[in-house]
């Protein structure tokens, strides 16, 4: 698809410096841009680019004044990040949306499908599963029995979803992601062998979750674990059973939540960090990446970091010094020789 | 299904104190439960839940007193966790089992598939293979060439075997894992370039091994990677080439293994913890949780922690006095100054 | 496949001692080594293996001086492991390969798909995408729309790429792996939930690139997240929007490494280590397994560990000390005692 810089100001209200009838037919970063493209200039870090920018049409706010001469035609807006956002939604809804079941898919005929679904190659759908209207469910995913997922959800190529869970409406789940495998839960026995404790509950997803791919939760040994409304766990996440994720908290990638902890709402953990488990964490607790968190933080908001986890400045006060150890040590040598000599003048017969 | 008290005493040699009618169709936490549930009060520590569930029916151990009135109906037995799990198991058992060889799998005709196998949709099983009865594959499932799955082995769907890997009896493998990629080994070019070194061994799987979902065991460079029987591994678990994981040792998620790394029996490997290639850990060695092995453990039971690690309890000692680091270096300082002022009163001329 | 003495000799321009026609049908280890097993020894540490190896055939260097006498039959070439090395990849090569385009699968008929190409059962190629000459695409692989596949690349079973996305020549990519998944940004609204935004860009992976299984690579917002030729990736590694990876650099499992960071040209990023977003990291940089990375590092060849990550040798020191805290402490608890003391001489009347 092509617009003109004359479409593009009028969808936007704002106002165009240049030809009007120059047309792109992509977007890219100020810095990367080619004939054909579109950019934008927000933040003036980047102003340098404009003026050597081979893109067609750059969005700049109403308040920007060059410098120089710009070869691209520029179009004026109030918040040249908002526009440019703004055209990102559009031309993601302007890509033809999949629709139709394929033929090559395998529904069981006890499964309930919405209306305007869309159900890829060589996926299945397996007895009382139900999917809502407008959900799009790509190729070679698996949604076992009884699974109930809402409306406008996206379950991209290859996702498994065993039997029992539930995933809410408008949920973005990528490739890979398993949800509801067992528990990891087995009764020593004696000898030394491990019994399997059947992991008999489920995963629970609430709307507007989105899930990174190859991220794994675990369904309940009873009950169920949830992840609430909002939620974003990027890529290989591993959410144990019976963990819950209070609404709008974001994780980052790699992370992990072991069996049973709880998460408040709107929380931050960052990459590689880890929780033990049975732990309540408050709302809006921010973790640092990599940080190992063995004991519950109930104080709202409190940043966290290292291994085992203190508070954020003081972890960060103390990652400075061990740096500074060889040094330190040799201080604390220094002083044992000085008071060492110092004894000896005092008592010069010891 | 619905089992009326009376019927699960039967079953369990239990002695109903109240209603036997009353039914349940589900069995939830006793903090959870709802009419219609069955749960279990074992630990005392849990006993304020009993006085206040709307559970149908709760399991209490036959010397359990109640301090006040409960409206569910109890059923006393000898051990009501273990009743409760013997119950989980029937409960199991009961679920209908997937059965029939899918017509929309793909089995090569030199397969071997053995009696009451399962085949699900659009999974592959590739030439010269073996599947022994009673196994169940999910759909979306691939089974490379030569590989040989033994009897009542469960892949949940999407798991890929790559060719010549041999899996064990009563195993369970969750959606995702892949088995027999190949070793990460390249050699060093001259200028700066990088050899594939060909991985021409396999992976050998033994009996009762539990496999959590998007785990990754690569194949041998030559000869196997082994995983002994009754090994239960998490989710996301990383196992390279020629390792060994000796009998019943248990490995929690995003743990990761390093080429030819040896671990002995009845190990237990908290989450996210990482051990380099080419070392030793004795028969029931534990490791905490992110810690990092770079060295053989030899010493049987040893408890390691830390990154690099040590002995857990130096660790532990040694990290309390990393979060006072801060105040200690102002100890030091402090001494220092002390320490300079008595030199210049001992030595006023200095 | 069965091979005698005299065609290998012959093949590598070797000198038999013993039998030359006695044959070989597999490779193995020398320490593990079985009638019709062919192994090698370069390194003389394992010596000692020779002398009681049942391997049939085994690889010497001409310089070789055996101590006692030996059961197998030598061939004795230059230099025995690049021998081996040349025997294996001969193997490899006549390994039958796969060709043909399974009528399970399902190609788009506006895919172009080169000569000599496999295709898999119920693999998907969508519309508008391309595989090269020889390229082996395997079962219950996702290739999205648009999507670009150089020649003689390796798809493994069930390997996921989302549109758009381009693939180099001569690639090997595993199981399980997920290219161009959506990166993870949000916009923060009023209130606390999240906008998604937009990713637009794709992945390129260029030539000679092999990705470990489970791993996986998110597109750009806007623009490449670019894996350059030769970079060699293990399993479950997480790569995030917009990150740009060098040639030839290598990078262990479980590593991280967070958005728009770019990698030099041949590192070595140790497993379990993890990038923050937006960093620069120079050529030939090396970096410690389990490392935590939150600054740029500039300087080519610099060898760094721990986290937060500092020079090896500093960190090394630093690790070591970390462990004797204890002790540390105790001194400096008697410094103090002792500095107390001398003050109380020097100044009785304190």
């Amino acid at each position: 698809m092509e617009f003109t810089a004359r479409q593009i100001a009028s969808f936007l209200n704002g106002e165009i410096e240049g030809d009007p009838e120059i047309k792109v037919n992509n977007v890219s970063k100020i810095e990367e841009g080619r004939p054909g493209s579109l950019s934008f200039l927000a933040n003036l870090k980047y102003e340098k680019y404009i003026y050597e920018t081979a893109s067609s049409i750059v969005l700049v706010n109403r308040s920007f004044q060059p410098e120089k001469s710009i070869s691209a035609t520029l179009i004026k807006v109030e918040n040249a990040y908002e526009a440019f956002a703004k055209l990102l939604d559009l031309y993601q809804q302007s890509v033809p949306e999949k629709e139709g079941i394929s033929s090559l898919s395998s529904i069981h005929p006890t499964a309930h499908i919405g209306d305007k679904v869309f159900i890829g190659e060589f996926t299945c759908v397996a007895q009382n599963s139900s999917i809502g209207n407008g959900s799009k469910i790509y190729p070679q995913v698996y949604i076992g029995d009884n699974v109930k997922i809402g409306e406008n959800t996206i379950l991209y190529p290859g996702v498994k979803i065993y039997q029992d869970c539930i995933i809410g409406s408008n949920c973005i789940i990528h490739s890979g992601v398993v949800i509801g495998s067992d528990g990891f839960g087995f009764a020593p026995q004696e000898g030394s062998e491990y019994k399997k404790i059947p992991q008999i509950g489920n995963v629970v997803i609430e709307d507007d979750v989105e899930l990174g791919s190859n991220t794994t939760i675990d369904r309940a040994t009873m009950g169920s674990t949830i992840i609430r409304k909002g939620v974003k766990l990027d890529n290989l996440i591993q959410i144990a059973h019976n963990v819950e994720i209070g609404e709008n908290t974001v994780i980052a990638a790699q992370a992990g939540i072991s069996g049973s902890t709880k998460i408040g709402r709107n929380c931050l953990i960052a990459g590689q960090a880890g929780l033990t488990g049975h732990l309540n964490i408050a709302d809006e607790v921010k973790i640092g990446a990599q940080a190992g968190i063995a004991h519950d933080h109930k104080i709202k908001g409190e940043i966290i970091g290292g291994s085992p986890a203190v508070e954020i400045r003081r972890y960060r006060k103390a990652a400075v010094i061990f740096k500074q150890l060889p040094e330190l040590r040799e201080e604390i040598l220094k002083l044992i020789r000085e008071v060492d000599s110092l004894k000896s003048k005092l008592n010069p017969s010891d």
